[in-house]
C-alpha cells in the first residue's frame, strides 16, 4: 500500500474540495442507502459517498480518486440488478461513490431535431414529465422510471417494452458528456445526427456498467408522441404461436409498441394474487399481449391484423379506453409481484433470437425440471426482443445449479445470460463463455487502455 | 527494417497459402482499380491486393501482414470519399490492399425478427433486391447503392437521406463478426436486439474507417417495407422557414422519408444542366422536398400536413405517382453532377446542428464570399439531419482557404467537418479541432490498445 493510499483525510479533504463539504458523506447512516442495492443482495462499504452537482466536480472527484488509489463507484437511482452500482463486498481498495443524483438538470427541448440534453441524475419519470405536451416521448420506457436515472439506464444500456420499437438506450443517444479515468471530459453534445468524425464513444460507454467513464449529460435523441393507442390480449397455443404471431402484426401495423408473452399457470398466480377476472371463459396454454399506437384510434386496424392471423388466434379480447387496457395490462405486470409473493425466485434475463424463443421456452422448463425437480417455473418477456424472464421458485437462493443450468441453456441456444439487466458482478462467471475469449480480450483491451490503473468500478464485467 | 520486413516474396507467399493463389493480385494493371479512389484525388501503390472469399481466409492474411509489418488496407466498393480506401500514397511500410469484394453471402431473411446476416461484399443494392417482395426494408439508403458494400457501409458508418428517420449504419448493426489486428476474430451474430454482456463492439466498428479491425459479416436490423409512397416540393422563403416546416410535418407525419432542401440557384443550374420545367411559375428562394411513406397512399395526409403549415409556404406541388415523384426528385438528385459540369467543386460535406442550418447556409455563403469573392456557392442537403454538401466552384483544386473557412465556420456553429464521409486521410488536420483533445485521446488509446503494431489503416484518422 502506497502512502496515497494510506492517507484517507487526505482524500476526504480533496472530495470536500470537489464537491463541498456538505456533499461527501462519511456517516454510515448516510452512506448505508447507497451501500446496498434494492434486491438487498448485493452490499459494500464505501469510505465516502459523494454528491457533485455539476461535471468539473465530477471530474475533480475522479482525479482526487485515481491519485489516492481509491476506487469510483459510479451510482444513479441505484436500481439496477447485478450488484454494479454499490460498492464490492470485498475491495483490494478503498471505494468511494460517485452518486449522480444531484445532477438534475433538463435543457430546454429541442423541437425542430427532436432532442432534449439531460444531466444524469435526471430520473425518467422526470424526463417524460418534462416532454408531456412537446409533441415528443422518449423511446425508453421501464418500470423503475421513477427512481432510475438517464446516467445509470446509460451505463446499463436499459432496454423495457419498447426495445424492439425503438432500440435500447445505445440507440437513443446523439450525444454524452462523461468523465474518463484520468479526469479528463468527453463531450460532443450540440446534437449532431451525422458525425462521422472518428469512434463514437456513446455507444461504447452505454452499457459498459461504470467501467470506462462516468457519464454526467447525455443528448438525447425523442420520437414522435403518438397520443392513441390499443392492447389486445390474445390467447394462442403457445409461444411459437405468440412469436409468429407478434411477427405478423409488427408488419402490418409498424407502430406496434410491446408485443409481451406469459403463459396459463403465471396469469392463474396473477389472478390468485393481485385479483381480478379472467379475460376468457377458457384457460389456454399462453397469451400475448400487443399494444399498439397511433395518431388516431388504432382500436380497429389492430382487430384487423388479429383476424387476419386466423387460425393463430384461439381467443381475443381488444380495449381501445385506459381502464380497459390497464386491466389488461396489469395482467402482465403483476407477474413479478405475484411470483414474489410465493417466495424468492432465482430470476433471470435471458434472450435467444427470436425465432428460437418459443423451443427456449419449451427446454427451459424441461431443464429446470431435471436439475430441481420440485421447482416451479414462471417465464414471461419481451416476445420480439427473444427476452424472457424466467423465475424460479423452490431452490434455495444460494443453490447455483438451476442458475447454471438455465443460463448454460441460453448461451447453447445462440442466447445472452443478460438481455437487460447487465453483467455487473452477478454474472462475471459467465463473460468469457457467453461473449467468446476473442470478444472479452478485446474489451479488457478496452478496458485497460481507457481505464490503466482499473479505479472505475473494479470488479463489474471482468472481476 | 527488419528481416521479415525485407522478405516480400515470403509475405506473398503467406497471403497465397491464406487467399488461394489466383487471388494475389500483384500485377500493375490487376491492382490499378484498387489503388486510386473514384475522385482520383487519392492514389497509392500496394505490394498486393487480396481478395480473400472467407473469414478465416481473411484472418490469415492479416496475421500474414501483422507479422510481415505490412499495412492493411481494407476495401470494400471503393466509393469513399476522403482516401481511406486506397493505399497511402507515401507510406512507412509495404502495403497490402485486402479486398472484400468476394464475400457475397446474404443469409435468408428472417422474416420473425426482421433481420438478415450478410458478408461484407455485398453491395447494398444487392441487399435491396434480396428484400424485394420480403416487407422488409434497409433502413439505409445512398447513391452508391450498386457499388457500396455493407462493409464498408459499416467502416464508414453510411448516413444518406433517411438517416433522421432511421439512424445511420451503426443504428442498423445488431452484430457484426471482424477480423482484429492480431488475426482473431470476434463474432456476435445470432441476432440479439438485447444483448448486455458488456462492450458493443458493432457499434465502437462503425464509423471506425478500418483503423480497429476488418469487418466481415454482420447482422443487420430491417425496417417495415411501406408500399405508398407521395412527394412534395415547397417553395420556402430560406432554409429556417426549410427547417421549421420539415420539423412540423414530421412531428404529424412520423413516416416522413426524406427532408431535402436546396436552393433557386442550384435549381436553376439543374435546369440548365439537366433540362426539365420549373415546377412553379414563380422562382423562390429555397425549396423543401418532402417525401412520405405509408401502407396506404399518403398524399391526402401530406397535403394536409403542407396545408398545415400556412405562411411557411409559398407555393406546393404534389406527387403520388411515379413518374411525378421521379420528376420532383431528379430536381434534387441531379445537383452533383449539374455543379460538376461547371467546373471541379470543392465538396465539403458539414452538419450542424438542426436548429443552426438556417444560419450555418446564410453564414456559409458569407465566408466564402469573403475568401474568394469569385466563387459560386451552390448548397444542398438533409434538413432534419443538419447537413449541407457545400459545393464552391471558381478556387484552384489545391486550394485550401475555402475548405478551411468552411470547416471552421462549422465547428464553431457546434458542428461536424464530415456529417458522412469520414475523416479518412482527406481531414486528419481537422479531428482534434472538431473532436477536442480529450476525445481524440481517447480515441487513439482505443486504437493502440487494440492495434498496437499500427497496422489497420495506418494514416486514416489519426494521421
Amino acid at each position: 500500500m502506497s502512502a496515497a493510499e494510506t492517507d484517507l483525510p487526505a482524500l476526504l479533504g480533496r472530495l470536500r474540495t470537489a464537491a463541498g463539504p456538505p456533499q461527501v458523506l462519511t456517516d454510515a447512516d448516510l452512506r448505508a442507502s447507497h451501500e446496498t442495492d434494492w434486491t438487498r443482495r448485493w452490499h459494500g462499504e464505501a469510505v465516502a459517498v459523494v454528491r457533485p452537482a455539476a461535471t468539473e466536480a465530477v471530474a475533480a472527484v475522479v482525479a482526487a480518486c485515481r491519485e489516492a488509489g481509491a476506487a469510483v463507484i459510479p451510482q444513479g437511482g441505484n436500481t439496477g440488478l447485478v450488484g454494479g452500482s454499490v460498492p464490492r463486498a470485498v475491495a483490494a481498495r478503498r471505494q468511494v461513490v460517485v452518486s449522480l443524483t444531484r445532477m438534475g438538470d433538463v435543457e430546454p427541448i429541442d423541437p425542430v431535431a427532436g432532442e432534449v440534453t439531460v444531466a444524469a441524475g435526471v430520473t425518467l419519470g422526470a424526463l417524460q414529465a418534462q416532454l408531456r405536451g412537446s409533441g415528443y416521448a422518449f423511446g425508453v420506457d421501464l418500470g423503475a422510471r421513477d427512481s432510475a436515472t438517464i446516467g445509470g439506464m446509460i451505463a446499463t444500456n436499459a432496454g423495457g417494452t419498447q426495445a424492439f420499437r425503438h432500440g435500447p438506450m445505445r440507440a437513443q443517444l446523439i450525444g454524452v458528456e462523461a468523465v474518463l479515468a484520468d479526469g479528463s471530459v468527453v463531450r460532443r453534445l450540440p446534437g449532431l445526427l451525422k458525425d462521422n468524425t472518428g469512434y463514437h464513444l456513446p455507444s461504447l460507454l452505454a452499457g459498459s456498467e461504470g467501467t470506462l467513464a462516468v457519464v454526467t449529460r447525455a443528448r438525447l435523441r425523442l420520437v414522435p408522441h403518438l397520443p392513441r393507442r390499443a392492447v389486445a390480449l390474445v390467447a394462442v397455443d403457445g409461444p411459437d404461436e405468440a412469436v409468429e404471431l407478434a411477427g405478423n402484426v409488427r408488419r402490418q401495423l409498424p407502430n406496434l409498441l410491446a408485443a409481451e408473452l406469459f403463459f396459463e399457470d403465471g396469469l392463474t398466480l396473477v389472478l390468485h394474487h393481485a385479483g381480478g377476472q379472467r379475460p376468457f371463459a377458457d384457460a389456454h396454454p399462453a397469451y400475448l399481449l400487443a399494444e399498439v399506437e397511433g395518431r388516431e384510434d388504432p382500436t380497429a386496424e389492430l382487430a384487423g391484423a388479429i383476424e387476419a392471423a386466423g387460425p393463430l388466434v384461439r381467443d381475443a379480447v381488444l380495449a381501445g379506453d385506459d381502464a380497459g387496457r390497464a386491466r389488461l395490462w396489469r395482467l402482465r405486470e403483476r407477474h413479478t409481484e405475484s411470483v414474489n409473493a410465493e417466495g424468492i425466485p432465482h430470476k433471470l434475463d435471458v434472450a435467444v433470437p427470436v425465432r428460437r424463443l418459443g423451443a427456449f421456452a419449451r427446454a427451459v422448463r424441461q431443464t429446470i425440471a431435471e436439475v430441481a425437480p420440485a421447482a416451479r417455473t414462471f417465464l414471461y418477456g419481451h416476445v420480439l426482443d427473444g427476452n424472457l424472464h424466467v423465475n424460479v421458485l423452490g431452490p434455495p437462493p444460494d443453490d447455483d445449479d438451476v442458475d447454471a443450468a438455465v443460463l448454460g441453456l441460453a448461451i447453447e441456444m445462440g442466447g445472452t445470460v443478460s438481455a437487460e439487466h447487465g453483467i455487473g458482478v452477478a454474472k462475471v462467471g459467465w463473460l468469457k463463455a457467453n461473449r467468446g475469449a476473442a470478444d472479452v480480450a478485446a474489451m479488457r483491451a478496452i478496458k485497460d487502455a481507457l481505464d490503466p490503473d482499473g479505479i472505475l468500478n473494479p470488479g463489474v464485467l471482468f472481476g
